[in-house]
């Protein structure tokens, strides 16, 4: 059995590898209660991110440790993936001056490719399903010795997603909680390793019908579960990594689950009262606390505790949002 | 003649007016130009501002200091705006408990009656065009003894403005420089004298063609402009007012200049590279910056300069922005 233990070193280190290569991630506290009483929960705008989400800084990290150790072959980086992960492995080896070739359904949308050409990837497009794409993708790997990239289960994509809570600790003074969304568990796994060590919570926040974490937790170790989200295209994983359990288990991490009405609403609340567009997994952490007209509130906090809302990603068409008007105080 | 003179005891009384009823500036810095290299520009977001622009600020501090001088009549305030300003007044009258009235053309869109509807407001719709709207809400203030309000000549409306200018240099220490749009003058007049005080410089920046203040400082004061841009909707005054003018040649700020196709380009890179969306006018003082592919450039920020570009408004329908994957390093 491989050795899953992400350690507060790894973060660390990987906080090293990409300074001034990522974003510092920009923190907005939501209203206070009253006027005059302090701000208790702060939304991390991470959706400004390099190519529009956090998996920006996984992917630094993976290249830039492999380059260091020596372990980043000729052929550069390969990853199935037209979605947030394969747009920043694209983008962070574009920076580095690595090739990337990512594997694709011949059936993704064009702007998925588009977008991947715009940073210069080699797309390959591959009749079938993800799983196919994800079959070839391994072929080439073995086949031209191009280093395989993985969404979430590798220990360098999960420290560097981890460098988000270092960030957010210098932030906000005293943080007590870290709330996010969590699909195959990469953002989970760094965040709840660094924030463990600095004895801050996290909460990991999943979709009812999309919950692998929450799945494994309760069997005790990784399982299959069927996804049904409308989150499912960035959360939909249908199991979580191994290092995310662990992590999950060593840190007593709270879990929780919010029904699929509660992201939408939290997205759109979002957009009315702060002209915030994220995805729909980037508001999913949001959907978990109490808000006026969201119907979520999974998590409680607790009178005085100081809690981080990490906003994840927002690669996501906008035109469904319109300017709103209500009394809410996100 | 009025005393035009705005005062920076003028912001710091409306600094504590305020305090913990507006929504603190969050700001993010541009990527740097190299790794290692430190930021020298940071976005201020706020257009994540109560009712989606930075005018909350204004409408507070007038109706606030108002209520102190025992001037806030029983009739409430009244203004002849659907536009960002007649939201923040109808919506931090609501937030007081105050009677709001405000005058439309019977012609503005129904979205904009519906959004005053939704801060509570008593909409009046009016035949012709916004010159009888402003000449009905004159006539109902004479009538009733309402308070007039006005979108930026007003001097608790600029001062209150310049509380953003107070965030800002709390945030970014050693500011140097601060960016803003420019309509009829409010916020600039609030900011620039602010910034005065603390050492800092203003840069005044309009659309090529709705350049009231730029035409006044060349006439030596307030003159009549023609307005053709895009971003007319929110910067489109045909006269700065006296007090901006008198602010901008009193602290020796600059002007510029920027063409329409550089705001536009400006409010897209802006989505493109960091999933931020703005109004037009909210996009217009980043247009006055040399970013790569907006075509804009009027002001070139020198060595090490530390600058402040304000986003200042996002009331907009985001349906025309799609996810890109540009090259840019907003």
């Amino acid at each position: 059995m491989p050795d899953l233990t992400l350690t507060h070193g790894d973060v660390e280190a990987a906080a090293g590898r990409v300074l001034g290569r990522v974003r510092p991630v920009a923190v907005s506290p939501l209203d206070p209660s009253a006027p005059g009483e302090p701000s208790r929960i702060w939304l991390a705008l991470e959706y400004m991110q390099h190519t529009g989400s956090f998996k920006a800084r996984g992917a630094v990290n993976f290249l830039r440790a492999h380059q260091e150790g020596g372990t980043l072959p000729e052929a550069g980086v390969t990853i199935a993936s037209g979605g947030n992960a394969g747009l920043a492995m694209a983008w962070a080896a574009r920076a580095m001056g690595v090739r990337a070739t990512v594997f694709l359904p011949a059936s993704a949308p064009g702007v998925k490719v588009a977008r991947l050409k715009g940073y210069e990837a080699s797309v390959r497009l591959v009749e079938g399903e993800y799983a196919d794409a994800a079959e070839a993708c391994a072929q080439y790997a073995g086949r031209t010795g191009a280093l395989p990239g993985h969404a979430y289960d590798d220990p360098f994509v999960a420290a560097g997603a981890g460098t988000l809570l270092e960030e957010l600790r210098t932030r906000i003074p005293g943080l007590d909680t870290v709330v996010v969304a969590v699909g195959g568990g990469g953002l989970f796994a760094g965040v709840a390793t660094a924030a463990h060590h600095h004895g801050i919570r996290t909460v990991a926040v999943e979709p009812e019908n999309s919950r692998a974490l929450n799945a494994a937790l309760l069997a005790g170790g990784p399982v299959d579960v069927t996804v049904d989200s409308i989150a499912a295209d960035a959360l939909g994983a249908r199991r979580a990594s191994g290092t995310a359990v662990e992590v999950a288990l060593r840190t007593g991490s709270r879990s929780v689950l919010v029904p699929d009405s509660a992201i939408a609403a939290a997205r759109q609340t979002l957009w009315d009262q702060r002209r915030i567009v994220t995805e729909l997994s980037g508001a999913t952490a949001l959907a978990a606390l109490p808000l006026a007209g969201t119907g979520g509130g999974g998590y409680e906090p607790g009178p005085g505790e100081k809690v981080a809302v990490v906003l994840c990603g927002a690669n996501t068409d906008p035109s469904d949002l319109i300017a709103g008007a209500g009394p809410g105080a996100v």
